[in-house]
């Protein structure tokens, strides 16, 4: 016997015909002996409408209220998931955010969870009852409801999967596991059958979008054994799990890329202490989500310029924030880009084996390819390109790499 | 300065620019100097769509469950005012009915409400903080939410209205007050400025769909005032207050229909003790609701007929419960019909006033309408007639009571 948390996502409850079909996976869950706490999204759609609600009805946004009114998406699943189990013969109750609790900290919309008591839910896991619980959402320290921000789900099943000592956490997706790379720009990828967290990590940070990075990075420190798979097919997904535990030791587990980046240079920035946390910091402090950052070597001024990513969408907020900055800073000119793309190599044997970052800009080199920014970590390398050449770079590094045949 | 509760229902809070339109009209009331808590409803259209979700999912029914789901409904509504109200300049936040709370029984779906905590609620109405509170829910004393079943949200306001001890509680809803009887029927009547508890209890009871008829129970028994009035106009409603403050005393009041009834007719029971506690304890089991109920008396034979009338809805329900009794209650057989009509003529002076009933008989009589059950209260006559008859029964009577003219 074991106990696992699984979690099913939008698509995979975005009716009722496939709630009912989720319920027949929990069931055979259960009837294999297993206890199973289940944790939902919000049917698909559903929170996009709320959010739309909350935007238009007026420009100053409360995110008290606006947890309050996205939070109802995922009540609903749990309540329609439960009913769904118990019609079919399974035990089963919905537990929300502030009921078990889920407690977080006082960032509405972006909370983070500090800490859930599972008792009770244990209590009943041994009894044999099934656990829906609300994913996305719990309560903040003012007793209201709080979310976790978008893709919050994976890191509830997570948390909670960390909480109640569970043997496994099966994030269930529309897709069957974590690929070599996006299928859809290279058919040739291949399906994992495991990888490490920390490649894991890289691979949700560099754009595949399996896995909410938070949620990686949390089952990592908890030692939580995650599981990708599909909640249309019976294959077997992919392990998420650590280094020790992984067989396959292929110099490049994947190729990862984001399509929908920007590039920002501060030109002509005097070459002093201080500078680039001016920036950044304001860059923080509205949210603002920076990715690559290259400080070029000033070497016959005292001038520097500083480059840096950020998502598309977030590029004019970026640029306005930091043109606020013109007099203190003393820049030159700010020059963007908002057609980027950034592809990332990611391998934990990077870390011995060497000839991967020599190979990869061979590979563009070749297709005549222009890396106009490099960042390295100690399993990832990453470029950001113009964004026209996105495909192009996936498949070419794909077959340098050899990810279609098997490690 | 008052303190007064507003209650806006599911149409007035139909869209963003209705609930934008209800802001306004919050706005008003408190510049005018007032404390004002808000009660909201779902939007039109919502608690239908998910309790259809909650019936489609599977006919097996948690109580529970459901409760959860419906109550999404109110949750997106306080949040959404919430926000409207912030971005004209209004100090107002969301209050779920668990975080009152609003403490009720364990009958989901269909709980009481029995007691509520409104410190934290009126600390901050002295602040100039409005209260905007979700109607139609509570939290269960097994910490789930529990709901108030339909039209609830009345009952939410009146019950706050009474915990915080405002000086009004007003009903806004589609219409604009309390009418002589339905003016889509019968476009003569007439808007009455104020009604007795009693009488609107009676007309709530008889089909008048205005106000629910367990808030206006609960409104006389705590002495709370209520108004009912449109959130689309201007115009001053109807007041709905003691008999003592009433200073029209008309003998009728109005005429309340309800064309959605059915008859069931239990023919040949023995006439002994205990019969009509076993078909209307059977009938109570299932929930279902009877409203008149005539034994004939057994003048010729040891055998008498009991006829009741259900809501046409809950027909085939009653019936099969009554069949399954057959052997026990050894009776002869069940005659129904479902095209019925309740005719209700209302009013507070019946009491002292005679002749009423005669008056009513005659009408009908007149325009050659059958009336098969005949039952009085104090201050009400009502008759079933067959449901064709139901526009002309309701426009004679108003004539004959002279309704049209002020009184």
């Amino acid at each position: 016997m074991a106990r696992i948390v699984q979690k099913f996502g939008g698509t995979s409850v975005g009716d009722l015909e496939r709630i009912r079909n989720v319920a027949q996976k929990v069931k055979s869950c259960v009837e294999a002996g297993n206890q199973v706490a289940v944790v939902v999204s919000a049917m698909a759609g559903t929170t996009n409408q709320l959010v739309e609600w909350a935007k238009q009805i007026g420009p100053m946004h409360d995110a008290r209220e606006y947890d309050t009114i996205v939070s109802t998406g995922e009540q609903v699943t749990v309540g329609l998931l439960s009913i769904a189990l118990q019609n079919i013969g399974v035990d089963a109750r919905s537990w929300l955010g502030w009921q078990i609790p889920f407690k977080t900290d006082d960032v509405h919309s972006a909370a983070r969870i500090e800490e859930i008591n599972p008792d009770d839910i244990i209590g009943r896991l041994n009894r044999g009852q099934v656990a829906v619980v609300a994913g996305f959402q719990g309560i903040a320290p003012d007793g209201r409801i709080s979310t976790l921000g978008r893709g919050g789900s994976d890191t509830s099943a997570v948390a909670l999967a960390a909480a109640i000592n569970a043997d496994r956490c099966d994030i269930y997706t529309d897709v069957d596991g974590v690929y070599t790379t996006d299928p859809r720009v290279m058919p040739k990828a291949r399906k994992l059958d495991s990888i490490t967290f920390e490649e894991m990590l890289e691979m949700a940070s560099a754009g595949a979008k399996v896995l909410q990075t938070r949620s990686v990075a949390m089952a990592m420190r908890h030692g939580v054994n995650l599981q990708v798979l599909s909640s249309f097919t019976e294959a077997s997904g992919t392990l998420v799990q650590n280094e020790e535990k992984q067989m396959e030791k292929q110099k490049v587990s994947g190729i990862a890329y984001s399509a929908e980046e920007a590039k920002v240079t501060v030109v002509g920035l005097p070459d002093k202490p201080g500078i680039a946390a001016k920036i950044f910091g304001a860059l923080a402090e509205i949210y603002i989500n920076v990715d690559m950052i290259v400080q070029s070597a000033s070497v016959d001024s005292e001038k520097t310029d500083i480059t840096f990513s950020v998502a598309r969408e977030e590029l004019s907020n970026a640029v306005k924030n930091i043109r606020n900055l013109k007099d203190d800073l003393a820049f030159e000119r700010l020059v963007y880009d908002d057609n980027i793309a950034k592809i990332s190599v990611i391998g934990t044997a990077m870390r011995t084996q060497t000839g991967v970052a020599k190979r990869m800009f061979e590979v563009l080199s070749d297709k005549q390819i222009n890396m106009q920014v490099i960042s390295t970590s100690e399993i990832k390398i990453s470029v950001l390109i113009q964004a026209d050449y996105t495909e192009l770079a996936v498949r070419s590094l794909h077959d340098a790499f050899g990810l279609d045949t098997i490690g």
